[in-house]
């Protein structure tokens, strides 16, 4: 078996197989984040990713510095008593660009639980992907969010 | 390269490549509906696609209609200031009958968000589909909407 | 044409035809419990299927105790005029373990609208499944669902 086989690019999955892989990709990535599992989250990025969220100032880049993020705004969600999720849906994924980067935009809803109360829709905002393909695995290599309540 | 290698109809593509491929059509297309690109979203329908929304006193049929009337819904958002996201999620997809045509069925969110406040869950609907498959591209043939506060 | 091509099993099947049809599944699955058709729910599950919600004091066990839940909780709804639609979304599928059995969690999102009225997020959940395909169906065998508000 040779390892185009095992671990193939996207440029070599189709369609059908790289979105299904981006979807759960997706889903692991938010539920990584949404448990407070900062580090594995922070790697669900490549090396030099890149997350620009609304909220912050500047861009992060780096995995180490993506798990200080993460870490520290579970750590705030923990003293107010809330669970919040991020729920990454109607994906519209473009195929690979010749260098194999993928092209994915996505609705956001931030759902916010505190304990013991009731769910709300906190935030709703639009993700701008770029995606790679390394030894088979969907990495994160830059993610801008736009909110909806600042057009 | 053959035409029905570069562009299969529903009957040639496997169910999870027809699944992801109707997936990423419905985020396309609402993509375009709530960011105001109307023509191009008349354009994710049939020459002659009807829509029957709960809202209109009767269905709007032909690319011409679709357009006029996805412009004065956004025309209508902008004056009150509010972001409005479709998100069509529970894709039940039967696979192609024997002229190709698709069924499906989703769950659909109408998520509002005005300028600088906070998003509300503003309807909640079901969307029955009939979709075709063109030059190996999704089209939206018929469209009928449901809301779950009319029963 | 053999057995084998008409009703592939979980370990003959790509990931992408697999993360499609539990997709499907799932759709299908709460079309079925959210319309009250309660025997053909039940239906979804294993003869043996366990659901072991937050609410139930202990597991419901086999199908007829499955569809009398269901039966229960509609007529419950009907009565106090209100549609709840189960939205299961972020979907985490691991491949098959050596004995065809999948392992999913996704995101709940449970949406009640009241007769005439606005709809509300009333419950944010996460389900925990295991899953089997028997010949080509996909069947829910076990799930467990927590709840956001009770960490």
């Amino acid at each position: 078996m040779t390892i185009a086989q095992t671990a193939p690019t996207a440029l070599e999955l189709s369609y059908g197989e790289l979105y299904a892989r981006v979807q759960h990709f997706y889903a692991h990535h938010m539920h990584l984040l949404d448990s407070g599992a900062a580090e594995q989250w922070a790697a669900t990025f490549t090396e030099d990713g890149v997350f620009a969220p609304p909220s912050a100032p500047e861009p992060i880049a780096g995995r180490r510095a993506l798990a200080e993020g993460a870490r520290e705004a579970k750590q705030r969600l923990d003293e107010i008593g809330e669970q919040h999720r991020h729920v990454l849906v109607s994906l519209a994924l473009d195929p690979a660009d010749a260098d194999g980067v993928l092209t994915a935009r996505t609705y956001a809803q931030v759902i916010a639980t505190p304990r013991g109360g009731a769910p709300r829709l906190d935030m709703m905002c639009v993700t701008h992907d770029q995606l790679v393909v390394r030894d088979g695995e969907v990495l994160l290599r830059h993610r801008r969010v736009t909110r909806d309540d600042r057009p």
